[in-house]
């Protein structure tokens, strides 16, 4: 298996985002509930909309349909998705008492993921396609968390970063057990795989990268592989630029690669770390262009990474005028795109 | 002198949008002038700005109020600013012609640019700060037209990248046409030093950034350097992630910092290629928050750049809530932040 550091040629493969808006029939599903939120938190429907992928397309994994913020939301957070705008959280400061995380009141919120989880586990069951669940990192979810919604740039919450460090590293603190716990949970009820999200890693300059990106992600790495050490842990460390090296050490099963990353400069410094495996890294504005662009694209990707276990996926989620043909085009390339010939 | 390739103790230090909204006496002449575009193109009220700063402070550069947009505006594209959405451009598409560049044209639009230059350079004239002109990189202007505005991710223009190859590197081409013109314009009107602002350098992957950021970036410096040779170049392509150190192969005479670069990387990059003056790289974040976090910052950057040739600065503009009186403290702090004894 490629995420236990053996390569396979062609290279396994999923999507960020691969259920979503750029299917007909995720729209249909999503037309029937109020909102997005209710989608996460309704398990037949979220199971449904998580497997449409998997009967368009050959893929190698079904991630859990949810979203990064039913964290903060299970932790009482208002949270809400305005159509069109994205999420909005009631803003924390450093005059706010930080979430309570309760484990009980936590779980009992999150039921239906963990049911959705155990239904996709069940569904899964006989057929090849491993499941992944996932949370969003605590850096991440702190950042939209302090800003009160999304960004472009986080000013806010780095302003606090620098100006609050306990209070923030507090929260962070705070965030990471409920991330930990949650990711945890997902195994218990059959995830074979967990990705952390840290989205908004890239904002941060090296002092608080160091502090609020990469320590935390490396407790959840080791407290993960002291209570499951069998379940392979993927980072997504989005924007972390010249520092993106340092993810590789530590200690998780796969490194995602965002859409800016050199693959090659990453294969050179995966070839001696801990972390060998690495994820990524198409451009999803490809997959909307399609044709020969996206051809040569995916071989060149593949081929920068061919002396490593690699995971074929985008370097950021598809997007919702992807056409569904070109995800399919993107696959048929993919099948006949390995380099070596010795298929191992 | 630092872009000359010599070290200074405490090195020089200029801070991008130092002219600006944090100023109180730049609001009061905003309000003078119905929007942003009209400032830039007022002559005694763009000098007055410009200069603004560097009676408050005791800064080593005055940098030309202007804005990267002002090119497609003097290429006729209609460009506006609307008032806190930022700017909106009519957007560009393949089934469009280019936009044409007449020299002549092109020359009577930017005059009042012009002027504004030539005023500063006798204003500076006995002055000890340097004279800054500026231009926006090809492909942040082409992200812009192809986009219709600003953006997160610049999607729309990554699809046009990949999809229309042909016509998007013609439109960089004309773009770099247009910006090496205006760039030798402002050189002769009395520029000392000139920078390349590629502030969405960032949004795109590898093969593209190679097409459409190194390459015109490359071709610039050379067409000045052939023209000019006496003028530095400055070149900032924001969010290079890590194709950050190929941008010291291009032959300018320094390259600036964004904030997510940790400076002794790039000091190592830079210690053996050809260009060795660093610029950068606080986070504004960090200048708005203030206290002994931004003295420790300012002196971890100092020294992690030590052994090179530096210019202080920030790794992004100034923000808008920034308190003036943190910069003070900032430039305090920089004064005795020198570390080696040589003095050099």
């Amino acid at each position: 298996m490629v995420l236990a550091g053996r390569r396979r040629d062609p290279p396994p493969v999923w999507l960020m985002r691969q259920a979503g808006r750029y299917l007909p029939e995720y729209r249909a599903v999503r037309a029937r509930v109020p909102d997005f939120l209710a989608l996460c938190y309704t398990p037949e429907l979220a199971v449904e909309v998580t497997l449409q992928p998997l009967r368009r397309f050959p893929l190698d994994a079904a991630i859990l349909f949810s979203d990064i913020l039913v964290v903060p939301h299970a932790l009482g957070l208002d949270v809400r998705f305005v159509e069109g705008e994205g999420p909005r959280v009631r803003r924390l400061g450093p005059e706010d008492s930080l979430p309570v995380f309760d484990p009980d009141a936590f779980d009992r919120h999150l039921q239906p993921v963990y049911e959705t989880v155990a239904r996709l586990s069940e569904a899964l069951r006989r057929r090849r396609e491993a499941l992944i669940g996932f949370a969003g990192a605590p850096w991440t979810l702190a950042a939209y968390l302090l800003e009160g919604g999304g960004s472009r740039d986080f000013a806010r919450a780095r302003e606090l970063a620098w100006a609050r460090p306990a209070f923030v590293e507090a929260l962070v603190d705070r965030l990471t057990e409920a991330v930990t716990h949650f990711l945890v949970r997902q195994i218990e009820h059959g995830a074979e795989v967990v990705k952390l999200f840290d989205s908004w890693a890239g904002v941060l300059p090296e002092p608080l990268v160091r502090r609020l990106v990469l320590a935390p992600l490396g407790r959840i790495v080791e407290a993960l592989r002291a209570r499951r050490p069998e379940v392979p842990v993927i980072l997504f460390p989005r924007g972390l630029s010249l520092l993106y090296p340092e993810a590789l050490q530590l200690g998780a099963a796969a490194v995602a690669l965002d859409t800016t990353v050199p693959p090659a400069t990453m294969a050179a410094a995966a070839a001696t770390a801990p972390t060998r495996t690495l994820q990524g890294n198409l451009d999803p504005a490809l997959l909307v262009a399609g044709g020969a662009a996206l051809a040569a694209e995916v071989r060149r990707i593949v081929r920068a990474l061919d002396d490593l276990p690699h995971v074929f996926n985008l370097g950021h989620g598809i997007l919702p005028h992807t056409p569904p043909e070109h995800v399919a085009h993107m696959l048929e390339v993919l099948r006949t795109a390995g380099g070596t010939a010795d298929g191992a």
